[in-house]
């Protein structure tokens, strides 16, 4: 689907809505429509908005920072640069194209922000009508082109976690071997990592979110490893666990039943599924074995231009699965005492299956 | 200031506006008031707020996924979690606690979540009061202790700048020192670079805002860097502009008409100044050489826990200096078919004059 195939249907939203143009201001968003790729330093500090009129073409407004950017990735829209804040520039433009109803995306706009546009628009008899996931909907379902960038980005991180692997040794603390990641990707051509590498040796592992720290990994005690790329625009996220040496045989069991019950949730994802049936499926194998309570997360989330992004596979989700989705199968058991063991793949949806994009096999089954 | 005293201060304005309570979400403020020093991973994924009642003691509410950093670092702050999330444990907390005016940082809050709080705490006969940017007008003026962690970040940040730059070489790529920089950064113990960093050659260094590329850095074109640490908690924004081996005559005089508005601003700023005079001292030098369009932004900005903050350092900006503000001076000219010069310092605002943070002097006198 192309960037005027995936403007119309946003039109085509907009005019049965009634509303006369929408303010596009969530990064993801941006360049989904249009294909400017700046990321925001944050919600504070925009790199500007994609603005689509209901009728007419859009146009992308943004400051002099981001212009020669813009100009060159936005392709035929046309650029507006606003040296005196996107609210002046505003003013004249939407007057000027008869807008009266304006949407904006009420999930990415500070409480803040809307309340100064709505005391300026008010003046010009311009009504603001919030908005949330119109285009996150769009963005649930991956055509074949971004299903194949996603393919390129995961295998891109499989073969920067493969060439780190390799050098792992006990006596490296975590920072490094996170750093050793981070460069590798950079170096491989990625745009970035795609969340904060996690790197977590013994203990540590039992917290999902761990940081890496200046903490040496041992040689018996398990590593957990989570990381994910950008590469043009589309995220990847993978989980492996391993024991840089000899693993114990409480660790092989656990091991193993995370892996148990990631294979069971994969060998039932197809389209027309609900999600929390997979949660399940990939639970009820955890619990059985007396782990319910340490696997205290959601088994896996939707990855895009975001790395976490609709659907969720949870419990709480009861929507089915469409192919074209793309999904992780992460399961994990974490025991404060000891550490934890997770494993995460990504899959695609299809019709009659689904598709593990994931190659690497390292300490997958064992 | 301890961050009792900090809190009180807090507890005070909340009385004297009549609100029961204020939610802080926003992380910097979140850490100034409590030491707790998780960021969020985006607006919208949040890794807790502090819940300050105007007469009682505050309460840390986070999820289980950062319980230990929260319980380590908050001292004696209570900390609560959320498992079924934020809202869910508001409706119990705030009742309990007889809250009935309810204050949140606009400036920090999406207008979808506040809707969400409007409508769920309609029920409970709990208003909802925006507020903006009461915690950050208390993180303007910095103590002595928080000046001396600034001091160091910059001295930090000053020591990697000067181990990268002696290995600099033409030929070396723009990513791969900005690599080398932000792997020094962690290796020396920063929590963190303070932005992306910046590396910029030729004529890529007349954006002010340049990604760094897989570009080669030539010997006798302008390099830009523009780079910044965070040190327990404390950020610092260091500019250095100079060419690898032979600058050009034209370069030479950029470079000096440069350093002379830096030089000039930074002589004039003390306690009781206007921020807007400080900016029109170096951009009258710059504009006076015929440049004036070349420097397309502010003179300056407010250093702290966040890399931006105020006071700005702009035309704009009429308040006066106070002492214990601590700014860069950062003057710049940018000719898009030749390349740019920036300079920047962080300089600290004292009754009687400024304290420059900076010790390197690499390639400022020229």
């Amino acid at each position: 689907m192309d960037n005027t195939t995936r403007i119309e249907k946003v039109q085509a939203q907009l005019r049965r809505k009634k509303l006369d143009a929408l303010i596009i201001s969530e990064p993801h968003n941006r360049r989904y429509l249009c294909g400017y790729s700046a990321m925001d330093h944050d919600i504070g500090e925009s790199s500007g908005i994609l603005l689509v009129p209901a009728r007419t073409n859009p146009i992308l407004l943004t400051d002099f920072r981001y212009q020669i950017q813009a100009e060159q990735e936005a392709g035929e829209i046309k650029v507006m640069l606003y040296p005196k804040g996107l609210l002046a520039l505003l003013k004249t433009v939407l007057p000027d194209m008869g807008v009266q109803k304006l949407a904006f995306e009420s999930h990415y706009t500070l409480h803040s922000v809307a309340g100064e546009m709505e005391e300026t628009f008010k003046k010009l008899n311009i009504s603001l009508h919030p908005l949330t996931d119109l285009v996150e909907e769009m963005r649930i379902v991956k055509d074949e082109e971004e299903i194949s960038k996603l393919r390129k980005s995961v295998l891109l991180n499989e073969a920067v976690f493969e060439e780190v692997y390799q050098t792992i040794t006990p006596g490296q603390t975590e920072i490094e071997i996170a750093l050793a990641i981070e460069n590798a990707m950079r170096k491989k051509g990625a745009e970035a990592p795609s969340f904060e590498t996690i790197v977590a040796t013994g203990k540590r592992s039992a917290l999902p979110h761990s940081v890496p720290g200046n903490v040496a990994i041992k040689k018996n005690k398990a590593l957990m490893i989570d990381m994910g790329l950008v590469l043009d625009g589309y995220c990847s996220d993978m989980t492996r666990t391993f024991v840089p040496k000899k693993a114990t045989k409480k660790y092989l069991k656990i091991h193993r039943l995370v892996r148990k019950a990631q294979l069971a949730a994969t060998e039932a994802i197809h389209a027309g599924v609900s999600a929390s049936s997979i949660d399940k499926i990939a639970r009820t194998i955890i619990s059985d074995a007396g782990y319910g309570k340490q696997f205290g997360h959601a088994l896996g989330h939707g990855v895009g231009l975001a790395v976490h992004e609709n659907p969720r596979l949870s419990s709480k989700n009861r929507k089915h699965l469409r192919a074209g989705m793309i999904v992780t199968v992460e399961p994990g058991i974490y025991l404060p005492d000891w550490g934890g063991v997770r494993l995460e793949n990504m899959v695609v949806v299809r019709e009659d299956g689904c598709e593990v994009l994931n190659k690497n096999t390292t300490w997958l089954d064992i």
